[in-house]
């Protein structure tokens, strides 16, 4: 193989066989039973796993390796709180006339209003930012699939804190512009999702939901003869 | 507590903390190590370890749980060619004058080019198709945060796949309705991303580049006296 140059060689995991499928079940048996949970305990996390996790995020991969995203990890009581304040507002314009008859009755299952308490009571919250794109000394340069890029990379996030054995819900408050100005971002910043992070309440209801089975999301294109 | 009735108790993971940090540390470690792979082996991969990955990404949260999504899992070598006729040609283009100066620079580190032979040698392509909207009975029901909801089932695939020891490109060839004829996909179907699955060549040529550090993409907003 040539040597080329900018370029190394790359030495990935492999597992025999059985093991391969051992832990593709393994994987999937555990992430089935993750689940959005809207009932925290102010419980303390040290902010070390939350590092951890948000540094996990950051390892996904991005159109040209432009990683357009930014992380803020708010744990200050105030500012959540302010967060809370700012979101409630919007919410209580959504769920009075700004939402669709449809869209309410696509939320009836679970059991959400205007209201937010886990803004203020769970020790941290994740806001996750999307760079449409980078200020290179006052120069805008674009950035690709960034979308995707940011979707993936808060993919990784949900799954790293599934991990830890801490829970999380994917909040939209809308518009979430409030955010940029609450924590001060840069203007290349959109925030993208805000995903409140902790331990759960000791007791924790969760809608009967199930998830489409397999039929529904897989389709296999196999040879003929396959 | 109250019962509520649609709603039912979660009994989440819980680990003590030197668990959970080792766990969040390892897991970062574990997914620092997965990169983009365009040289793949034709090796075969049992069908069951695609069926896990795809199901696991399947468990991802989603706008009303609408889980506004399908996984195309492709192992037909004609198919797969005529993807990658499809994909080349639109590529030709994007490198023969669509794409900007800028573009093309900044694609110089991963020495792309218009050819694909990773769609022919990867012993699965999984196309991950988006759904604006769902079809029920004819009718358009619309579906919510779309793109965020895939982007977080695409980067719970990213992570099985890497999970099970086996390497990826999140290929998106650009426009890429094609994929959506040649599977022949009903009209509420878009193609989200393009992702060739399968164990790594014997050797992988990776560009030699690195993630951004923590500063630059975690930013934390704790109480003063913290
Ligand atoms: N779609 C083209 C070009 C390309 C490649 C990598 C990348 O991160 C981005 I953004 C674009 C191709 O696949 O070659
Ligand atoms: N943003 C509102 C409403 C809401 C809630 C859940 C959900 O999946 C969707 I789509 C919307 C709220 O957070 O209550």
């Amino acid at each position: 193989a040539e040597k080329k140059p900018g370029f190394t060689t790359y030495k990935c995991m492999r597992y025999p066989k059985a093991e391969m499928l051992k832990r593709s079940r393994e994987l999937h048996q555990f992430m089935e039973r993750r689940r959005t949970v809207r009932e925290f305990s102010d419980k303390e996390v040290p902010y070390e796993v939350i590092e951890h996790i948000v540094m996990t995020a950051s390892t996904a991969p991005s159109g040209a390796h432009k990683q357009p995203w930014s992380f803020c990890v708010v744990s200050d009581p105030a500012l959540k709180h302010q967060i809370r304040e700012a979101a409630e507002k919007e919410e209580y314009e959504n769920y009075h006339g700004r939402m669709s008859e449809e869209w309410l009755e696509d939320l009836q299952p679970f059991g959400t209003d205007w209201e937010k308490p886990f803004l203020d009571v769970a020790p941290y919250l994740i806001v996750v930012f999307k760079k449409p794109y980078d200020l290179v000394d006052g120069v805008q340069k674009k950035n690709y699939y960034v979308n995707e890029s940011v979707g993936l990379a808060a993919g990784f996030l949900l799954s790293a804190i599934h991990n830890a054995g801490l829970v999380a819900v994917t909040h939209t408050p809308s518009p979430m512009n409030f955010l940029q100005k609450i924590l001060g971002r840069p203007e290349n910043e959109r925030p993208f999702l805000l995903i409140p992070v902790g331990y759960p309440a000791d007791v924790v209801h969760i809608p009967d939901l199930e998830r489409k089975p397999k039929e529904e999301v897989l389709f296999h294109y196999a040879a003929p003869k396959d």
